[in-house]
């Protein structure tokens, strides 16, 4: 029974179905009819214009928005748990040639306009220190929080006196969403940032995450490095299926719904083991290590969490019997 | 009727059986079972052990593979109309931070040892001028041809004396194959070359080429810098499927001689219009722009190629009546 | 007697007693009284406003320049033969962190708007194709040939027309202008081009350029890539002594002027040896090996060019009897 | 009277004569006699063989080191108030391409086996976190304390229980070995480093550091970085000749003996007050806005030091009656 994570999840019957519409012979790379649907699907998801791009993970359309937003010589403020700090090899130090990650505390991997001004505060001007230029959110969290409206537009306005181009990583934005049941524009503070990552693999893709860019130009900048990273697909069209796939009839919502339903189940299990509250589909737990064997012995596979910690992940096709053997396995410990 | 290229041809039904075969979850990234299974198959492939990566794009596979061959302040002998040089936008530049395609002469975009020679010899020793580290190849050269065995053995002893790594560009390797007869190993000089892109996606593939290292410690190293590069996906087991796809029962080859052999019909019409020999499964021949146009007229699809050539491509799923019908066109020309 | 290069020739006396006028602490990096003057030295040499960093050497101010002009996808169009090119072992991919030289080809490493627009006609827009965005010249040129104003209106006016930057090389900017007879700034096109590399390390400096930005934003950028790049000297006082002292009351073109008078009495000795004609301070002539030899042998020290060829360069400091002796020894060759 | 930074005091006269007596034509870059004097000279006083090349710049020298030693995907650990770190713009991360500082805790700015394995424990291995490859530290730290030759030997033994090869920025060698009163080769753990860069702007230079290298294959790897990086001067024998005169007689340990006098001078007028040991030349001391005022009232120029402190730094040219009047004037606050 697979908790692992949500990353390596079966892609959803939906996208397979769009991705088998798209097999016959149409024009390369993003000029197919599909690849150039991205832009009005989005525009009409977000209720403003934008241009997208698809690309086959979430470390290359974070580390690509980054790089547009942030000379080689400059900053980029993340929270120290952000997946551009921890899980990407160094990706965002090769995508802007060696611009730095500046590192933000803050409860449950999220930022606050103190944390930012407490990063500021101390950099000199002038050419001995690096200077920031950009400040890179996760929607949702690192630890499955979510970012409220208001929260979010403090730290856009905090961005903002600063001269901060902002990037969302919405590697798991639709949980965030179906969390918050605020609009997706809402849940990024589009338009006051520059580009959310929007995230599909997780939450039933196969291989594609949409770039959303609130500035055009922006966009055109990144056509050409993702070029440039050997990130423009040949046969394009089977990741626009995807991404479009997600978008018709809210799929990627209600997928997101599943999982986070499953979440909360467990989290209402775990009580007062909870490390911090779940607002997406990951659920962060104090167990000791015999306990974890214990969980382990009856058949459920999740990450150790530290010492003393477990981290279950839900996906959109969480299975309602697994999902009620984990809470009852979760209450009997 | 398309001969445009053969990178936006469909997706090989048993390739879709493969991704499809391959939906239930398994470990993330390069941990499942199928992409365990890579090394295996092309070592029994090629009939020596290698260590087998899967990634997106054939500009991916090429600049990792350069990478990790070629220091920041070395160059890449290639010829001037390598794919590399041409048509990835500056992404060797990019991932080898740098370093210098330096430009060798050559009929019908194949090397010889002369022509690297004449490359090598103006360059002084020392710290003034970029030294050569590298030596990249493409089987079949960008207009269609394929080295002999002999050439190939000629070209990686040359490298060799002069201490070059070798590279082998295969986004047609198949088709090279197909036309030589011989062994993978005799198409690519295996194991004198340090790594092949061995390519999938011009051949049936939807989003995955395998780049085969001859040296398990390269392989290692283009590990990391896959991950930094955004290339490492989260379900990479449908990489992997298709590869193995390819390679079950010959696949790679039965397309590639499919293609070829569509080819070779409109090549026999071509007849004096031709610009090269055909050798895989591109033709380009001498056309008029009046006659460019009659034959668009009629419905075919394909680049034009300088003032008075074009450019066909056949592919794996070449209908016999278009070919047909392309080949009377051209023969009434 | 010494032929070699003026790249190793002594340091000039004024710019001695400069060096050690500027001797008492100052403010460190270019807050020093010295640095600051230099924007208003420039800016009286060119008659316009400019922003003036110093930097130890000619690639550094090159590169610098370039970096700041080019994004890391785009292209330089430069002469094949140009410093850059040739002699930095590719410190322009360095510091542009990958950007391609695209080489244009002319008489006496001499570009031409037709080398130009050879160079960018077969480019494809788009993105598969590296778009040129700078054109870098030297003045005078590797073969020491200097530009007419009428031939840089024409170039910089091609530049424009295709929305490229304009970067001039001046290692031996000097020399140029002292043989033209014509202002400084009508000998580099100021201020229809971003950037000058104005050169003093040839011409009787120790280790300064002045890198003279005709943009004051793009100084902006500069400065913080000069400091990245370990190029900003924490006692920078004594770089801009440097370029002062050759400033004050003309000595850069006074130095050039001998530099330039010696090479002239070779080359009338020369005469129809000569590979091009002397407008520098450069004679390229043909002789055997034996002719080397026999001039070798009487004490002329000077590097070969090609298989029989050699480079004669004169220096600020040239010594009248050792230019004389060697202008008898090549008449009596 | 001056107390704002070592980096900006005059050149010391023997300094001056060296350099004087370097002006005569030699051969360029780094093959003059003075240059090939180097390694020899560094050789007598590790009592190792060494391979050594001049830069311009304290900056440039350690980001030549780090990018030798550390793949572009890697990371070097350091003191969070390491140079490297502060006050280089980033260009660590321009030289290495990209690679991660990762920064250690430590009092006095000085790192300890376990600050490194606090740095080390939670990295995973594999693909997804960036793996430490080197260890920088300063001799003596930002904070002017020094290691003891113990501390180092346990240091370097953690280094090479993690594979880590180890950098030292000795931008105030000088002084470290001055206080230590042991030799160089035990003040820097040499040979059980690979580079150390020898600071002598600081320490009466003009500007010319020397990076000694105890493995000779690294000197190579540099020399190509060194002019990638434009900072191979063509006139290098006069940064030679800087360097070697700091060697002559000991005159490096001279000038740092008399910096680090006037610093314990300073240290023991202001005794409580100390932040910090000194060890160095350099006193940081609790000083509240209204003393600062009152110093510099009376003429002492230094800089701030957070909100209630300050940074005095003394020279190889310290004033003994500006010294002795600082030290009544703190003794007086």
């Amino acid at each position: 029974m697979q908790f692992m994570s949500d990353n390596a999840a079966p892609v959803h019957p939906r996208v397979w179905d769009a991705m088998r519409a798209a097999d016959a012979t149409d024009a390369p790379y993003d000029a197919d009819a599909l690849s150039r649907e991205l832009d009005g699907a989005f525009a009409a998801l977000f209720g403003r214009e934008c241009a997208v791009l698809w690309v086959a993970t979430g470390t290359a359309a974070n580390c690509l928005a980054l790089a547009a937003l942030v000379p080689p010589h400059g900053g980029v403020i993340c929270h120290r748990d952000a997946h551009i700090e921890t899980d990407e090899c160094g990706a965002p130090g090769f995508y802007t040639h060696g611009a730095k990650l500046m590192l933000a505390e803050g409860e449950g991997a999220k930022l606050t306009p103190a944390a930012i001004e407490a990063v500021i505060a101390p950099i000199r001007d002038g050419v001995h220190q690096v200077q920031p230029h950009a400040l890179s959110l996760t929607q949702a969290s690192e630890y499955g929080l979510a970012y409220r409206p208001a929260e979010l537009a403090a730290l856009t306005a905090t961005a903002r006196r600063h001269g901060l181009a902002v990037h969302v990583d919405g590697a798991r934005f639709a949980n965030a969403v179906a969390f918050l049941g605020c609009t997706p524009a809402e849940a990024c503070a589009a338009p006051d940032i520059a580009a959310l990552t929007f995230g599909c693999v997780k939450n039933g893709g196969m291989g594609a995450e949409a770039l959303v860019c609130f500035d055009p130009a922006l966009a055109g900048l990144i056509r050409l490095r993702r070029k440039r990273a050997g990130h423009l697909q040949s046969k394009g069209r089977f990741l626009a299926a995807q991404i479009l796939a997600m978008l018709e009839g809210n799929l990627w919502l209600a997928n997101a719904r599943a999982a986070n339903a499953a979440a909360v189940e467990l989290a209402v299990a775990a009580g007062s083991r909870l490390l911090h509250p779940v607002e997406a589909n990951e659920v962060f737990l104090t167990v000791t290590p015999a306990e974890r064997a214990a969980l382990r012995a009856q058949g459920f596979a999740f990450y150790d969490w530290g010492e003393s910690g477990a981290r279950l992940v839900t996906a959109w096709n969480a299975n309602p019997d697994h999902v009620a053997a984990l809470a009852r396995a979760i209450t009997s410990l």
